[in-house]
């Protein structure tokens, strides 16, 4: 039996999240009823982390474990063949036998994309959040920066999956205009669940005036959800890298 | 009485072209129930070309006639409201009672995007054309030099439109890789039916070696589309710049 790593994009418009749902259609279930025709067997993959409905991934890392001999290299173009358009694998690799998408995960990086004008763009439907208030990409920049370091996160979290800790390190968070678009990226060790969406919306919250930057600390320390901003919309959220020791490490840093 | 111009763009995936089908759903339609929701009285579109199911317009430029009095700055945020995400109106003037948005064209640029990689992309699905044989760009803008000038454009339309004269002036058809995507734009003072299409599809032949770029000069006198490439798919095609003068030459040179 070999252990195998994808890494992989998707469009997440037309699924509910990543993780299997009993009454509707997810990228775990389209990729392992492809996996399982390539592979001669049943096959249950791992992916390194949930996301929401409409969610996206430009690099998002996935493994199952498979008694199939099909050469490593021959997988991607073999699973594509039969993957609908808004997923693709674009490489695989052998890995150890003890690695786990998600838990041999050790940070990785959201990216959230604003469409900041005035008039919506087509071209962005799903893909941003159009928000026609102009925001000061200063600012933002500036609250995002409230967020570096190890917190605890239980202020920009929703409930509803149980964790151990809601303590976690972000690596950085940067605001970046481009134009009519602001790019947000985030790092960390690990996010709660909305943790992202909700960091989000604390950001144009400060843009807005109503959330102080200076003022974020004092709400995380707080825990309190209700003084932070609100979750913003998952369409514009993009899973952008994750980062893992060894042959996965590799596959997901090309 | 006044005549007004828009700008507009549109993702033409769910849209059978702009122009109206008694069977199917164009942008022409759903723009001119929009309008005459706005105007409060029917009103008829006249757009800047036809493009067919698929095709997207990054500039558009489409005018229409109406008694209703609303100021002209309030028109895009009114209309959009009502119109669709995959459609957006950018801004909007007033122009000459003899103004019409296809007659008086002066000239039109058609962007083309190839995905040109092993793997598919989702972002790009129904936004490109994927092709995965790598194609040489250098060969690329070689054979799409040999379409500019003056010429009789018969070699590379459909039939299905009746025209007056297939002789038409490609002002530049220029060829550029950035990364997996290969940007073709392509400006003249008119475009037969499917003439950018097969256009494309020639000078993706030039780089598969099936057509020499000296050849195109021949091949254009030929008259004969049996010797030009295939007609690639729409989902690549957009229509991204048209040339006026006047009050309309502002609009959609802003």
């Amino acid at each position: 039996m070999r252990n195998i790593a994808l890494r992989l994009m998707y469009d997440g418009t037309n699924y509910h999240g990543w993780q299997f749902q009993k009454n509707a259609v997810t990228v775990e279930e389209t990729l392992e009823k492809a996996l399982s025709r390539v592979c001669g067997e049943p096959v249950k993959a791992v992916g390194c982390g949930r996301t929401d409905a409409g969610v996206h991934a430009k690099n998002y890392c996935a493994n199952f474990k498979t008694n199939s001999r099909i050469p490593v290299d021959k997988i991607p173009l073999a699973v594509n063949t039969l993957l609908p358009n808004d997923i693709a694998v674009q490489s695989a690799c052998e890995v150890d036998m003890g690695f786990n998408a998600i838990l041999s995960c050790e940070k990785k990086e959201y990216t959230y994309l604003i469409y900041n004008s005035r008039i919506k763009d087509p071209f962005y439907h799903c893909r941003a959040y159009f928000y026609p208030v102009h925001l000061n990409e200063n600012t933002m920049a500036e609250a995002a920066g409230a967020f570096v370091g190890e917190h605890d996160f239980s202020a920009v979290r929703s409930v509803g999956t149980d964790v151990q800790s809601t303590i976690r390190t972000v690596y950085y968070f940067q605001v970046e205009r481009k134009g009519d678009i602001i790019e947000l990226r985030v790092c960390a060790n690990g996010f709660l669940y909305n943790m992202a969406r909700a960091m989000v919306g604390t950001v144009i919250y400060s843009a807005l005036g109503k959330i102080a930057p200076e003022s974020i600390e004092e709400i995380l320390n707080s825990g309190r959800r209700s003084l932070a901003g609100p979750t913003v919309p998952p369409q514009g959220l993009y899973m952008t890298k994750v980062w893992y020791n060894g042959a996965a490490g590799n596959l997901m840093d090309n």
